[in-house]
């Protein structure tokens, strides 16, 4: 497939790796190429520059959010969750219309620090935000409750014994991103309804957090035993 | 121990029997004990009415909030979130004064229907409030993530191999809680840190009524897997 992923910061260059791995071919958006292209220090969590990182996958192209999405079949959505209907926007709502957005943010806010605090939760999630703002758009939530590595290869942790979710009002739009689960190792994929469900997994994002502070990693994630 | 357990719902009586079944010497306390008693259909969850309960556990005692608490070593708060502090007001801010309080509550309010949004979130919990409002006491946060069966009895779900977390300012108690999730089979306690991490547990609520309504019971549990 062609895909575009939204984002170049950790989560979306670990998304945009392991989907090429997969043999799609996938182009990378972001506001200002020049801008990701000139960074070569490491970011403030010790990530490489995307120039350096980029090395390692010569056929992942970049290129502005509005050129990236010009004729994808399927979207992602790795961008801050502050930004994401500002990414979005530029990606063109027309480029959007009718096709499957993964969206894998989280509505985050720093204003005080670590941990940071959700700026929509409970009743309501940036998930909805999305799905509203982009209407002919199918906006499938998945995927935010880890860090990037392990979406993209579950079987770094426990085997891959552990679970993710999936939130969405159109069917066969999850059909397609729980095949793409499936197709990275994903097993335990629990589907818990309609887009509104994403307010449930937006709101683990604190817990995650502070789990990876006590266990000093961010190689974990949850698994529903039963 | 002496344990009073304030709250005669679900929760409560299971930790009330999980409890005596450990050899605890543990009084309910509810806010009318004929009320409570005089209840002979299931509710509407279809739990049985308190009498029929507590004809399997006759060394459980029921008594108004105020004289349960008069000299008990331990105290659980398993009353309904809304009217957590209120029942603990009750029970006697002196009464509290200096002791240990499991709090597996959760701030619900059904005025929107199920799933059950939350009174108080991210940026506050209700175990914080209860903290504030009974400052001699020390609060530990735990069990308030999973149904009641699985809380006295973790080996129920998937041979006892999930998580429990822990909040709360004070070592010493956060010590004596993890001793009794110990007794029940509890192996991963995980300690998030101080009661201001109850936020993120207290959020997880969501996700929680969600899956139980994905797999169809109320009997799993979370997992962190690593």
């Amino acid at each position: 497939m062609k895909i575009t992923v939204l984002g170049s910061g950790f989560a979306g260059r670990t998304l945009a790796g392991g989907l090429a791995d997969l043999g799609h071919d996938v182009t990378i958006g972001t506001r200002d190429v020049q801008v990701t292209l000139d960074r070569t220090d490491p970011d403030r969590m010790g990530n490489l520059a995307y120039a350096v990182w980029a090395r390692d996958f010569p056929d992942i192209s970049l290129a502005p959010f509005a050129d990236a999405a010009s004729d994808a079949d399927l979207f992602v959505n790795a961008t801050a969750g502050a930004g994401s209907i500002a990414a979005l926007a530029e990606a063109g709502k027309a480029n959007l219309a009718g096709k499957v957005l993964l969206d894998v943010s989280n509505p985050l806010e720093f204003s005080q620090g670590f941990p940071p605090n959700l700026f929509v939760n409970d009743t309501d999630s940036l998930g909805e935000q999305i799905q509203r703002a982009f209407p002919d758009t199918h906006v499938v939530k998945a995927l935010n409750t880890m860090v990037g590595d392990v979406m993209t290869t579950p079987k770094s942790v426990a085997e891959g014994d552990h679970s993710v979710f999936i939130s969405g009002d159109d069917p066969a739009a999850k059909r397609v991103i729980t095949e793409l689960l499936t197709s990275f190792g994903w097993i335990d994929i629990i589907d818990l309804g309609g887009i509104q469900t994403a307010r449930a997994t937006e709101m683990m994002v604190k817990i995650r957090l502070l789990v990876m502070t006590s266990l000093g990693t961010p190689i974990f994630n949850f698994k529903i035993a039963r």
